[in-house]
């Protein structure tokens, strides 16, 4: 019998060393798990191929054996990742504040990891790779939990990088892996010793996480996100952003799912979008207004309720940008929302309405991605409103404490008046 | 029948109107509440007059009738606090980030409200007016609940201030007020509607909110703060810091109630602290290596786990200052914790590796409030690692939000390689 608690607190135990490690320290490691990874590579494979093939003889669905595939190719963008994650200023010891209180007494707000973070993850291997490599980077100590399909694979990498890790000067238990399905709800009791879990996967998974835990969760469960045509729109701009929204990927929590379109312009403009998700092979659901306009399946309330991840699109049809964007903040998920407008005032309003942690003006709801804003690495993506909102970066994964210096400095002194506060910021 | 659920939900459509409110109507609104409360001065006298006799008919505990007290010291002070808060700069609207993504794709990070918050807390009637006016500040609805003892004073004051809000301005139902204990457990069931608990009062209250509800919870259970004497302490420092972090105001989270005192030094020291806490009437608790040098109380396992909230403390014997440190990571609450010594390296070893807001070097634990840390207003103190750590001002009732103005921007064409990002911040 594994005690996971016991596992939880190793972790914690190490996360304290962890925390201290220097810069130079956390990169060499990175180098060595990148060298490492290349070495081992002709092995890694053996073991995914293993499990590519018990996938196929137990008939997995194809896209689990497709993000299951740990080949060259996903090596490289590995490879290249850590690469990049290495050029990424230290998200640690940065000062955020320093204030000299009074004389002799100085306040540092300072950075530093928030601890041990438990990931919880479906399928993808490279997943396991990409969240333990930002966790060193953000001198947190990982506990990962993959998917039983990629079993052989999640043991040879996790092996692999602990070993390399290790040799690199990173404090024994700096990465954990637990392997059976029942870990999960053993690893989401330990809130003693983990300080967040970030779980990826199906809407109902994370749900499940976020009902059973006392850990903070970062991430979102759905991503329910919409996008309004103002009656100032742009024809053309509208059905090219929404055809890219809905059809580039259509698997990805950042798809629009639901479109409004102003009742003003819905007899001109449903044709014009009609043509445009035809040929992505998008299936139209219309509310009744829709349907007398164009033909499409009808859309009931649940449709508006429903994250699709297929070619399918609700469409409704409102007769003020206020009814928009009360459905937004009603149905939708806070992830990302857009309008599409040439009236500059329509934008600034639906942008300071709309309650989600991104807010577009013309342009794809799909750029919601924190390697499409620039952060250089992705955490996730989070829909709650404390910590980190929206596509996160390494600053995700770190918190701050206080130093205060003193010299004898006594509360008392204060109180009675003796001495006061001068609050000189450096 | 009250419905909770309808309240909850008619703060939150009054949140999106408030989040878009300028600064100018807030402070207003902030200022029309301080000329009204001084208005209402007598009647809220009277009422506050009516729950305290009925608090001293029916004997409750001196504390809590200290507390409960209303009077014109109390007004003056609460008349102050709104005062500077006016002074503080806007915490909303402002740009964490500006980054053009690409020709004519713009990325903006900008501060607005969390948006409604609930506020649960006991007796003291001021903290309804320090907490509601910081929510308008920050442009948050909130929802209160008081103590039942206060239950007149809460109800003039929530009356004083909803009546001068919305004649300065803000929107119907930015302030709400529950009367029964029972509306406790209907609000934290609110998940939908209200985005931040803060809860305020005794540990088992605060430890129930925090079991009970999926509404991110700030604050803090308890405060067992430690302070570690160093074998390179200066005794009279040392003295001075433990009375005063002790017996400055024993009932606050930050007081000291375990100490840690170096072996090699502790039959020079143990006298001398002796004498100081003698003085301020503190009874010590030791560990048996304490005993055999001062006489004292025994203190047990079970005496490191309690936060005394008294003139009391419990002292242990260590021979290593990592051996202070892992008692603290793992009986401690991550609060504030102080090391005495005249030595660099180990102050630095120490607030590197204990895990906690505030890690202290020769000062008193007491200084751990939003006030003299310089905030100038204080939400609260939170011991959680996510969002808010430590003294939390303003800053804590914020979020952002993404804003990307594009002019028919869509994935497919940087996924294709036809565009490229250049990432370059304004």
């Amino acid at each position: 019998m594994i005690n996971y608690n016991e596992l939880a607190r190793c972790a914690k135990t190490a996360s304290f060393k962890m925390a201290t490690l220097n810069e130079d320290i956390r990169n060499n490691a990175l180098q060595a798990i990148a060298k490492a990874l290349q070495d081992n590579r002709e092995a890694i494979f053996r073991e995914n191929a293993e499990d590519m093939s018990k996938a196929e003889a137990e008939h997995l669905a194809l896209p689990i054996i497709n993000r299951l595939k740990f080949d060259e190719h996903k090596l490289q963008d590995i490879l290249s990742g850590i690469e990049s994650l290495l050029t990424l200023p230290d998200p640690l010891f940065k000062k955020l504040l320093e204030r000299e209180l009074d004389e002799g007494l100085t306040l540092v707000k300072t950075t530093c990891p928030i601890g041990v973070i438990g990931v919880i993850f479906e399928s993808r291997p490279d997943a396991l790779i990409q969240i333990s490599t930002l966790c060193i980077k953000s001198g947190n100590c990982s506990i990962l939990k993959g998917g039983s399909e990629a079993v052989r694979t999640n043991k040879i990498l996790f092996e692999t990088i602990k070993a390399a890790g290790l040799s690199a000067g990173l404090p024994e238990n700096f990465i954990t892996l637990v392997e059976t399905r029942a870990g999960i709800d053993e690893l989401i009791k330990c809130h003693e010793s983990i300080d967040l879990l970030i779980p990826r996967g199906s809407n109902a998974f994370v749900q499940y996480i976020m009902a059973n835990s006392k850990i903070p969760v970062m991430g979102h469960a759905d991503g329910i996100c919409h996008i309004y045509v103002d009656k100032a729109a742009d024809f053309e701009k509208a059905a090219s952003i929404i055809a890219d929204a809905k059809a580039q990927y259509v698997a990805a929590c950042n798809t629009v799912e639901t479109l409004l379109v102003h009742q003003q312009i819905a007899k001109e403009f449903l044709p014009v979008l009609q043509k445009a998700l035809k040929a992505k092979q998008v299936l139209i659901k219309g509310c009744k207004d829709t349907q007398k306009i164009i033909a499409c399946e009808p859309a009931d309330e649940e449709d508006f309720k429903t994250e699709y991840l297929d070619y399918i699109i609700s469409v409704k049809l409102v007769n003020t940008i206020e009814e928009a964007i009360e459905h937004i903040n009603r149905y939708g998920s806070h992830h990302t929302d857009c309008i599409i407008t040439e009236d500059a005032a329509a934008a600034e309003q639906f942008m300071s309405f709309v309650d989600s942690a991104g807010v577009y003006q013309n342009c794809s709801t799909r750029f919601a991605d924190g390697f499409r804003y620039g952060f250089g690495a992705e955490v996730g993506i989070s829909t709650s409103k404390l910590h980190a909102r929206g596509p996160v970066g390494l600053e995700g994964l770190v918190t701050y404490k206080y130093k205060l210096f003193g010299n004898g400095h006594i509360v008392s002194d204060y109180a009675e008046g003796k001495k006061s506060f001068h609050f000189k910021d450096k």
